[in-house]
């Protein structure tokens, strides 16, 4: 077999076979294919687009490039949850041990954030003391023991797609709905779950701008999953504005644990219900959306969800006392609060911008290396279709440094429309696709 | 500017600007953008194709990146003569030589042959003495002085060719009508000439497989040359079988010598003087197409052909006695006929595999490194169209390995197809492009 052979059948529009892709990405993975060679093949791949069934080949091939996480001494029906990303998402940090309370096994690996959006493990060590670095034998004991425990990314998961979305990031191939699907779905898969519930973000704040392209890639993971035998539920979920109120991380982390103490803001307990549900379903503990929904609602209420929480921060090392005692994260310097400028109703709060604006101030990470300032961001006092009068307070900036506090503030305002009418209401769960 | 950013916009179908090409080119020869991303930027092109301006711009900019000849020096309108590739094809032995004896002068730099065709230089080379590997003064004064002058392409003439030639190669990139045409282009341009005739083969032998591709190739080189200035025709013909009867080196070079003795075989005379008749045109030493021609046959006749190829040939330090007594060549220890299994009329000589067999034997190179025996090859004494009846020599082997020839004469006998009727007549001129 010849890399150049593959090259050119796919440029021909012909279907490869699954050992042509096994060899390809086990040629790419060890360097014997070199990137030009690769690249061309991404190239000729974004033109004439992948099969259902070369898709899931090459998922399966990038899968087997490196560790596969075996969760099978994990009882219960593991569900993983993934989301594409977004601005101000915290949703895992509520939604997991939430879900785990109602005996649901959460075994699950997390990335860090990288430009506007932020990542599970960072805010989660807002916590003094929390560890994301496990053995995997603490990972199956954390799993089993407290039915919840989250980590980094193994070094070696999916090596193939580590090398290959580096490649596709500098060649313009980023954009292939196959491609994305697959490098989303091998590491899902290779981190060993029986059912994935996953949230594609839709809106300027997100990766898919359109709702026709959210939906495409939730069809294309879905059916990857499923393919694959893994249970895959897909949740279109707006990103047209931050998720919540507030953007950072330690901001983040308290906001959720206001969540499970009664006291989220609506969208995220939307959210949050909305994907719990789907991951009940698909662990067989709720026969209905509204069966789950109920379930988690009560386990909010009974303060179950919270407690688990602690259990969860305390296993990994974490100080659990936070959760009761908010003012123990860590705190900005400078909290200044952000007013508008004119009377009308919010009609639009672009979300990238917001991620940058806090990336900029600290929060998020510019480059791999930068490091973040967990105490700072963004708190929104209102959101889209709320009306406000001049004065009125839009949002709150916490920032250690004040010399960035002029430029965070003007840019907000900038990026906060208020308009005379709210215009087009768009809602905050799009669709659901099976 | 950004690699990235053009490879986005042509994989976007946007039009490259001139500025946005040189990058390309420049930075790709000069080894600061890599070859991953060439790779993807040159399939991108292949699947959006480039526009009539993007092709000129691509062939100035490769010109640019390299050595310019500069045959201001020679008199007259220099007409260059450049054949896409095929087997059997010694036209500029006899074409060059015959033209510059009217009085244009060619001043040409050639290619060695590699695979299944031959190259000019390495068929000069057979007389003994001959060098291509003149100074630019000996190549300008020997242009001027005896009209005709041949020589091995410069080892820096348009490098961002030779570089990017290599890469899509083996990216599958190589069929491209805009990417071939500048790469011919560019280098027929760099080469210095005031106007350009171009050999497009058609054929299983050639590289352009039917009339609508050969033509295509012809229009979009034709239409650089003459938007860059240069005067510039393409002559569409066959490479169905090979061209004249003769495949080898010294072989050919004895058949090119016998058409300017007036003994030439049918078909290499009928291109040798459409070839020649345009580059008079080109060249204005004739009006038209039919008077060129005329002229040409009068110097074969008159023997001013022969005589300018002896000078031509003396001047480059070959022994010209050679041209009078053709035993003089190198020749080969064995002479074995190939004879007819069956009656019949030859319907098909597959070019390209008796190129193969030629090349096989050691009249062409497998790989550059490859040594030619320039006594071997194939004498066809029957050519497609002709009646033959079993036991007729259809061809001679001329092989120095007796170990070899048993394997091409099977070969040989598996190619040239005998059938019952001609079937479709194919003309050896398929078309001239303006």
């Amino acid at each position: 077999m010849r890399m150049y052979d593959i090259i050119l059948k796919k440029r021909k529009g012909i279907e490869l076979t699954k050992e042509e892709i096994e060899f390809f990405v086990n040629g790419y993975t060890n360097g014997e294919i070199p990137d030009y060679q690769a690249s061309a093949l991404l190239m000729a791949i974004f033109f004439n687009k992948m099969s259902k069934e070369e898709t899931k080949n090459l998922t399966m091939a990038m899968v087997n490039s490196g560790d596969k996480i075996d969760l099978s001494s994990i009882k219960g029906v593991k569900v993983d949850k993934h989301s594409t990303g977004g601005v101000g998402d915290k949703t895992s940090i509520c939604l997991t041990p939430l879900v785990a309370s109602l005996g649901v096994p959460v075994a699950k690996m997390s990335g860090r954030g990288l430009g506007h959006t932020g990542g599970t493990i960072d805010k989660l060590e807002s916590f003094k003391g929390f560890s994301v670095e496990l053995t995997e034998e603490e990972f199956i004991k954390n799993s089993n023991e407290v039915g919840v425990c989250i980590v980094g990314q193994s070094a070696n998961l999916v090596p193939a797609d580590k090398k290959l979305y580096a490649l596709r990031d500098v060649t313009a191939t980023v954009e292939d709905i196959s491609l994305i699907a697959s490098s989303i779905m091998s590491k899902k898969i290779a981190s060993g779950a029986d059912a994935i519930v996953l949230d594609v973000k839709v809106g300027e704040g997100a990766f898919m701008k359109t709702p026709e392209q959210a939906k495409e890639l939730a069809r294309e993971m879905v059916d990857i999953g499923n393919s694959l035998g893994r249970k895959t539920i897909a949740v279109i979920s707006d990103m047209d504005q931050p998720l919540g109120n507030a953007v950072g991380n330690a901001l983040e982390v308290k906001e959720a644990i206001e969540l499970l103490k009664g006291n989220g803001p609506k969208d995220l307990l939307e959210l949050t219900l909305t994907l719990g549900s789907n991951m009940l379903v698909c662990a067989n503990k709720a026969s209905s959306f509204e069966e789950g929904k109920a379930l988690l609602e009560e386990n909010i209420k009974n303060g179950k969800g919270l407690e688990k929480l602690k259990e969860f921060v305390k296993a990994q090392g974490g100080d659990a006392s936070y959760i009761d005692d908010l003012d123990k994260f860590p705190k900005a310097k400078h909290i200044v609060e952000v007013r508008a400028l004119e009377d009308g109703v919010i009609s639009k709060i672009h979300a990238e911008q917001v991620g940058i604006i806090a990336m900029k101030i600290g929060a998020g990470r510019e480059t791999k290396e930068s490091i973040i300032d967990l105490a700072v961001g963004i708190v929104f006092n209102k959101k889209r279709g709320d009306k406000v009068k001049k004065g009125d307070v839009l949002a709150y900036i916490h920032s250690n440094n004040e010399n960035n506090i002029e430029e965070a503030k003007s840019e907000l305002l900038k990026n906060v429309i208020i308009s005379d009418t709210l215009g087009k209401e768009t809602p905050l769960i799009y669709d659901i696709v099976k």
